[in-house]
This record gives structure tokens, C-alpha cells and sequence, in this order.
């Protein structure tokens, strides 16, 4: 009998995503979509492309706490309070807020805000499956990781876990898809368009959350992230430049990735360096490594689709290991 | 009286963008136009949008000779040998390949290929107005810069000055007609849109030239150099990831910019990253600046339009030099 | 047990598309990839995001015709002699090529060339599914709609029924994707980016299939069909101006398409106009009707994704009725 | 003497441009920029490329009417007033709404709301120089077209002034930037990239503004005018499908079209269908005449810049041509 479910912000880009998912999943049953504007619209409706026949609601706790599992895809600091009602009532959930992502409260302070449920942190597993797979299994609270989180961890692990990086620099290129859904100066077709610039220099509040889970593998270090937003819809590449071991050459290289994600059902290697085409849509993340022998740096090249691998279908991933079922289930 | 002109290699994208510049400057006059493709096509079929209705001829050296000046848009190593036959002719050139750009030639053969004319190395000067503006004024021969160049360049030359790199990684992304114009699996539309992928990693030959050139500036180092290709036609921006001198603060960064760019007619400081859309179909670079306290990195992006100062237009702005012109006549 | 299946032709757009859909389907096994180019590539290397393992191989007839079901994606007139040597050895083909469309060999004749196969033009089945759903349940050979006329047929078939089409104009949109995989002038990504244009001006080759499958609805007409090429990777709107019966009015309007399309699996009626967006990647037709009652037009747009439901997708719809499969079985 | 201008509304595309045009005008000085929202801001920070160093003003009559000229760039309804004031002053406008392009202000009624200032509808000039240079040559007061409409009317003219039209329907095409530079669900680059469909069907405002003109002409007929978003920028194509007098053929086409435009600067005329990539950024159109003779139909393409010939820059071809300059002035 399939587990019942239901979305908690239902009306963005990942929720709506979540909803699709899990309304065509077989073995989870979509009960309930909620949302924060457009209530009473259906979803089919504002997403005519996912086909997903519910209309989105206004919260009701009482009512839409009474499902199994939960997806919450509210803003970040609106998500804990809410997560925290759910849990108390016995819900599982699966977290896409960055609330539950940093185990360490004084670093969501600094970078976010006060938080609304740091008793919550310990039971929260980060949900990398690639990383903490096996908590995950156990886990009752996931906190989904960020997009360019994602990417970059699936990118370094490999490094970071031998103790091979001295010093990293992230380049991370995202579509507009990455912004949410709301109209703005910067989502607006015509500033888009032919363009690409850098946000969030030397602040995007992804960067604790890389390098909380970098450190977690042994590599303690300041990193620089510089996000840029691209001309697209879906995507994210991230380019990473690492100083290196001086020992590494190319065979060993290959071999640690070849190593490393060698049982990994949803991480591809390749020679070519990716493009977010080949992973558009998918729950992959597709990635090469090469050593620039000229300056012993390490660059490695990892796509996703930020609102697939980057969001929604990495919470189903997680649902899925979370009940025990199929880690590909719904999402191949 | 104009100065009479050619432009040796219209098909291609600069090639023609450079007919179209110097069709409409008050300066010059545009006498005849060549190609190796396309021989008696009018440019204005090929290009419409530049109306430049001129016929693409087969060269001939005699009779496209006998002109004052002449824009050189052929491939890398096709250059050098119709370079030197105009310059024995006494035609004053912008060349816009690589062929003279690298003042070394033990390190043109390492990144190209043999050099067809070593001895006009001496003669060339590179192209970089904001460098090198008074060689320019008495050039014979000037070797245009390439377009990651230009903006790099421009980008990281006021802390090279200054003695002030201790390391580069340069991140740079380029709209398709960077590519050219020939119709390739990777310049397909299909291939291009919503896709963004690094190439030429760790080789790309502008690497040689923008060492060349900061070392000049007294930063003897090598860099990292990652170009990606993204979905749009026109653009091209830098992201610049230095470390510096320690002592360094943000204010300092500002000032030595401003001082460096106060009186540049085509450099733009701006507080914001830039967009390429900011310098679409212009002679601009943009270029804005900032301070990574955590990790002590300057973050530098340069955007400019790669056809434009990365190439054509740039080209321009030589040839105003070269003859005595005003530096900005015909591209503002 | 799965029936066996290839695909001819596997390199191009739609055959890799059909390669995939069919690596991926329950009731289908994929034995073989033929191609004209690219022999020996696998197809995850040529269309990584297809993740289809197989290599691309040189036809050998009688190896490649050991399987119960083909796909043709050849070129027209190529597709015809092939075809006939699979059915000669009993392989059920659906046929993407333009070769069995046309009923009498005459018009295919005038619009393409001397027919190589016309003996078998009385077996083959027009496949589309909503028109033809019996006779392509017991065919062998099933000629696979183009792209512009599913859409159109579509569009038009409820009004063409009821006699109720006086004229008729189509205004077609398609993405780059629909000009094929070669590089060309026109696929170059800077000649269709930020572009649109009409092409084939009166005589594009998908007006004789329109015209055709009108006239067997019971509306004889000649049509004015002029396609444009968009800026854009996969889909394909038809905007069909038909004057109409003038007894009409917006409510009998709507019911004829509800009722006409009532219980069609793969035909969404659409109170606003579609956008190619909401049919992307799925076997969806979306339809929407309006009258513009100052002129007495009818006004229905109709969205595909042109390599899906325009080629692809709607092969398998085929195959799927052709061996008594569930009709959306591996494309929904 | 520079004749002195000041921009009503410059916050918007249109405005905006108009704004970077006349500043860069040779004859015209820019005093002075209004505008309804981001007051205090400069444009060059709102719309970096134009690099106009004006800062966004809220209106004061008094002060800003102290111009020769002004170009009002209102939405519609509320141009009217700001007009009647500006002329009350002696001010000569050019208006981008629609307040003063339709003669009856019972049609304007019907298709907008009540007219705010009728009185000034005879004093009004249609402002198509191809149509009613003369005219403008003596106005105080132009009302400057619809995109659509300039590009229609340009493409049906020859057609309509020799009584050769039966019955027309118009399939249009337009970039995002045709929707204004409001942030909307519409103008979201996510909802526009890869997507075009209709909107506005049966019921679009150029509607009348288009019947009028022809009529004027001698076409005295309804028309079926449908525009489609498109995912790019700045660009608009009509497609013009004309049931003509039977009579015709192609050479008789052709040469109506030649001595049509034989003499008008900014009307190019093809062989091959426009892009609206060849006339980006530019005050041209582009039109090429088809006949299909199967069905008796003219068709006609027309590509403009919706924002250039079809807002800003054929406002400054009417201020050129008012205050008795050069006709290409500026915008050239």
C-alpha cells in the first residue's frame, strides 16, 4: 500500500517538481498540496506541463499533518516552525529550506537569521545520499541539501575525503529556474536573455554549507563560491579549481572518482566535461575531473539539474531510502 | 581624405563585423573585402544585418594591396604569410589572429605550430590600447588581442602592476559566435541552447598570451584558464579569482581601479558584477571588483562583447590609433 | 516475453529519441542502432542524456532484420527501399520517413520524387492514432505522421468531420530540433538565436499530407501552410485560421472538441492558448479553439513537442496498438 | 541649436531607448527624464547599455514643459492628460500610446475606455512617415504607432492602396520585450524560454488601429490579427496571408512592392523571408512578398525592432521629420 504524502508549498518551481513526482510515484499516494499563494488554483493549472490534478490549499494542519511523509518547500526560517508542527505529530519530512542543512546554530545565525527550532538539529540528517545514506534510511527529518551544495560535495568528496585539497575555488553557473518563481528585475525574460553575470559575490549563503560537509570529510578550509546566473531555465554547472597534492597525477585522479562513485546509481563520470543538457530532467549529476599539470591544480566539472538532482527528485531519493523502497524508484 | 582600407577575411563573424564598422566610420573608406569561403556573395546577403553591400572577392594580392591599411581576420598560422606580403607592400595591419601576439616564438610553436614569420615579431605590437597605446600610435603591425585576453587583461592588470597577485584562476564564459562561424555539432542550436560546458581545459591557447602579458606587468606566474561555453550569441564575461597581498582592503581595491581606469574612454567601473547585456554590440569593458574577506581573494569580473572589443571593434580603436584618429571614432 | 525491436537510422533526432523511448519501454527489447554516419559511436557518447548503452552499427540486413518491429528514421526516399526489404523479411515497421504517407504515388511524386516502393502504399497505415486507431492496430506497415500535419490534423479534424471548414490558413512554429541534426547555415546557434523566420513559403512538402488527410475527413480544400523557425530547442505550434460555417458559435465551438476528443489519451483541450512549454517532452497534442466572432474565423492553436508526439513518441503510440499493448505504455 | 527634448515616462523599454537615442542625437538636447517609479534612480544604473547619465525625475509640469519637444511614453488612458498639458504649453509630442492613434473616439471607447482628452484627435497625425510624411512634417502632435501596426501596415500598403486585398488574416510574432518591463507570470524568463503561444486572440487593441489605416487606404474590411510571444528579446515578425485579386502574379507582386518602397530609407525589401535578427537594433523593416498560387494568396512578412521602428526610434524618425532634419538623423 503506497505511503501517503503530502507537499507544503506547493506553488514554486521545487514543490510543484515534488508534487509531480510523487503524484506519478508508485508507491507514494499525493493526499495534499498546500501553499502560500494561488490558493484554490489547481496545480495543473499553474503548471499545466506537470499535470498534477490537486488544488493548492491553505494550510489546515490538523488536516494535511495526517499523512505519513511530508515535503516542505517553504522559504528559509518560514520552513521551521512548520517542520517542527509536523514532526510533533509523527510526520516524516523531508526539509528543502536550508533551516536543517547546518548543524551548527551560531552558523545559521550568522549567515540567516535566528532559528525558529535548533532543538530539531540533532535528529536532522543532511540529505546527500551519496554521503549519509544510511542515516538517511533511519532518518525521520531530512534536511535536502542546497543546489550548488549538491554539486560541489558530489564534485570534491572524492578529494576532500583523501585530504587532497589545500585550497578551492567554486565557479557555479545556475539557470533563472534558480531564482524561485517570483517576477523580478532579475527573473524578467528581457534581463535574462543574452546575459550572464555573477550574484552574491563573496556571500551566497551556500558557502557554510559547503564547507560544513567539506570539513566533515577532513578538508577544514575557507572556500570562495561565486554563483552566476545563465540564460536558461534548468541547469547547474559548478567548476571547481583545486589546489592539490603536488604526488596526484591524472591516472590517480580517475581512479579516486572512479573509485569513489563507482556503486553510485545516480552520479555519472565522464572524460568530456559535462554539459547541463545531459542531465536535464534527471536526477544525475554528471561529472569530470582533470588536472591542469602546468599549476597541480585539480578541476572538476559537476552537472545537475538544480531543480531535479538540486531539489525535488533528491527529496525523493531521500523519501525513497526513508521507506525503505527502491532508491530509484520514480525518479529513473 | 579617408584612409583606404581592406578587410582580408570577411566571412567570418569579426571579419565582418569589422567591414560593417569601418563601412559606416567617416575615416576610412572601405575599398574591398576577400574571403576564402563565399567568394561573390554580397556581405549584405550573408550578414543583412550589417549592410555592407560589398562582394566578397578571392584575393588577389596585387590589386587588394593597394590600400593604406588592412583589417587581417584569418585563421591562426593562415595569417602570418598575407601579413608579411601586405607589410612588404607597406600596408599598415590589424591582425586579428594569434600569429603575433606571442612575442616568443619557442612559445607560439608550443601552443600553435611553427611560425611563418618570425621576423615581424619585433615590428608587432599587441593590440591592448589600454596598455600599450603609444606603441600603437607608431605601429606598422598590430597584433589584435584575443578576446579572453582583453578581458582578463583588463580585469587583473591593475593588481599585476602592482605587484599585488600571488595566483589566478580565470573563469571565463563566452556566448557561441566565439566558436565562428562554421556550422559544427557544437555550435548547432540544438547543441547550445540550454546547455552550458567548460572546453578546452587546461590548454586553451589564450593561456600563453595572458601570461605573456601579466608578466609583463611584473606578475610572473601561471594561471589556471577555464573557458565555458554558454547559450547566447554575443558576450563574454571573466570571473577572476586572484590572491593577494594579504594587506589589501576593499577600499584600497577600489582605489587602485579607479586610478587605473579614471581617464580610459572604454573601460566602465561599476559596483555591481556586470552583464554582458551591459556591453552588448559596444567597445566597453565592464569591469567590476570586490574583496573575498574570508579567503583574501580579489574577485574581479570583466564582461565585454567578444566580437566587439574582443575583436572588431577593438580593431577599430588600433586603426583610430595608428592613424592619428580619435581613439573613438566609428565605435561609440 | 518483450517483443524485439530496432531502430535504422538512430543517429538523427527522432531515431535516437525512438531508441530511447524504446531502451526504456516494459514491453519492448532494443537489439540493434543502425546509422548512415557515426558507425561505431555508442549513443550514450553521440545523445548522452539518452543513456542508451548501444553502439551505433552499419546496416547488415539480414542480421538487423532479425527482430519482430522496426523504426525507420531515414530520409525520404532513402526510408522506401528499406522498408520494403523489412517487410519483404516479415519486420512490422513504423516508418518515420515521408515515403508512405501520401497515398497516391502522384502527389508524392510532384512534392518529393519517383516513388521506390509504391507497391506497398495500399498496406501502410497514416498513423495517427486519434484518426486511424483500428487500421493501425492490425498493420504492419505504419507511416508515422510529420510533425506539422499531427498537429494540424488535430487541430482541424473536428471541423474538418462536420463539414464546417470553408478555408483555411496555418501559420506553424517549430524549434531548431524539427531542421534535423546536420550543421548548417541555418542551425547555427547565431543564425537561429534571438531570430524568427517563416520558411518554405508555399510549398512546404507537409501540405499535400494536410491536404490529404482533410480531404478524407470530408474537406476538400487547398490550405496555405507556411512554417517558422524558432528560437527554440523541441516543440511545434499550429495556429489554424479556418473560416467557418457562419451558423457557429463559441459554445458549439467547445462542445464539438470536447466531444471529438472526449476519450483521447494523448489530446488536452485548453481554455487559453498552449504553449509548446506545456506539452515539452510528452505524447501530448494541447488544443484550444476560439472564434473571432467579428470575422467569423475559427482560431485553434494546437502544441506538440515535434520530436515527441511530431515523430517519436507517437512511433511508439503505433507500436503499442500494432502488438496490443496499452496505447500509452512507455510514454506517459 | 540643439533643439531641446525631455522624456515623459523614461523608466519603461520605450522610453528608455527613446531616452539613449535622443541623447546620443547630434540636433536634439536632452533636458530632461520623467518618470512613474525608481524616481531618483539614473537610467545608466536602470538600463546600464543606454549609458544616459540622467536621473529619473517625478513630474513637475512647469519645469520639464520648458521644452521644444517631448516623446511621452505613458501607458495608455494616461498619456492623454499628460498630452493636452504638454500642448496647452506649445510643446510639440510624440506620443507612444495608443491615445492618439485612433481617429473615432467612439472605436477607442469600444476597444480601450473613455477618451480623456478628444479634442485633440484632429490635430493628430498618424505617425507611419511611409504613409503620412507630409503630415508630420506640420504636426504639433504625432501619434506614434503600435508595433504591430507598423510592421502590418508596412507589409498590406502596396496591397490595400490598389484595392488588390479581399480578406486578411495577420499571424504575429513578438520578443518579451513587447510586454513591458513589468515582472509578471508572463514575462518570467521561465515561462517564456523555450515556449511561444498565442494571446490576445480575437481581441488584441492593434486590431482597430490596423482596420483604420487600410480603410484609409481603400481596404474596408475586418481583419484576424493573433500575436504570439516568442522567447527572445527585441524583434517582431508579421505574417500577412492576403486572399488578393486573382489577377496577380508574382512578377505584378514584386514590382508593386519595388515601386512601393523605391525611395523610403528605412523599408528594405527581400527575396528570401526577414529575420527579425536583420533588423535588430535598427529603425528598419524588412518585407518580402510571396504569392501562393495554389490558393490565390499573397503572403507577406514584415520584420521590425518592436522596440526601434516599432516604438522608439520611429518616434525620433517623426521628431526629425517635425522639426525639419535629416529623416534618418540619429537613427542610422
Amino acid at each position: 500500500m503506497p505511503h501517503s504524502v503530502a507537499v507544503f508549498g506547493a506553488a514554486g518551481f521545487t514543490g510543484a517538481l515534488a508534487a509531480k513526482l510523487l503524484h506519478a510515484h508508485p508507491e507514494f499516494e499525493l493526499r495534499a498540496l498546500t501553499a502560500r499563494s494561488d490558493i484554490g488554483r489547481r496545480l495543473d493549472d499553474l503548471y499545466p506541463r506537470h499535470r498534477v490534478p490537486l488544488v493548492l490549499e491553505e494550510l489546515e494542519l490538523d488536516r494535511h499533518a495526517e499523512v505519513e511523509a511530508a515535503v516542505v518547500a517553504y522559504p528559509h526560517g518560514a520552513a521551521a516552525p512548520l517542520v517542527k508542527a509536523l514532526r510533533e505529530r509523527g510526520v516524516r519530512v523531508v526539509d528543502l529550506s536550508a533551516d536543517f542543512r547546518l548543524r551548527d546554530p551560531r552558523v545559521y545565525e550568522a549567515w540567516y537569521r535566528e532559528h525558529q527550532a535548533p532543538e530539531l538539529l540533532e535528529e536532522a540528517v543532511y540529505g546527500l545520499p551519496e554521503r549519509y545514506r544510511d542515516q538517511i534510511r533511519g532518518a525521520d527529518l531530512v534536511a535536502n541539501p542546497g543546489c550548488y551544495p549538491t554539486a560541489a560535495l558530489l564534485a570534491l568528496a572524492p578529494l576532500a575525503r583523501e585530504g587532497l585539497i589545500a585550497d578551492v575555488v567554486i565557479d557555479a553557473k545556475s539557470g533563472v529556474s534558480g531564482a524561485g518563481r517570483a517576477a523580478t528585475e532579475k527573473t524578467h525574460f528581457v534581463a535574462a536573455d543574452e546575459n550572464v553575470s555573477a550574484y552574491g559575490v563573496a556571500g551566497h549563503r551556500h558557502t557554510p554549507e559547503i564547507e560544513q560537509e567539506l570539513a566533515s570529510l577532513g578538508a577544514e578550509l575557507k572556500i570562495t563560491f561565486t554563483p552566476h546566473l545563465l540564460p536558461l531555465d534548468q541547469g547547474e554547472l559548478v567548476s571547481c579549481y583545486a589546489t592539490c597534492d603536488a604526488s596526484l597525477d591524472s591516472v590517480d585522479l580517475d581512479e579516486l572518482y572512479r573509485d569513489a562513485y563507482a556503486d553510485e546509481p545516480f552520479v555519472e563520470l565522464a572524460a568530456a566535461p559535462p554539459g547541463v543538457r545531459d542531465v536535464r530532467e534527471t536526477n544525475f549529476c554528471r561529472i569530470s575531473v582533470h588536472l591542469d599539470e602546468r599549476t597541480g591544480r585539480a578541476i572538476v566539472f559537476a552537472a545537475i539539474d538544480n531543480l531535479w538532482k538540486g531539489a525535488a527528485s533528491q527529496a525523493i531519493q531521500n523519501l525513497n531510502l526513508m521507506f525503505g523502497l527502491r532508491e530509484s524508484e520514480g525518479i529513473l
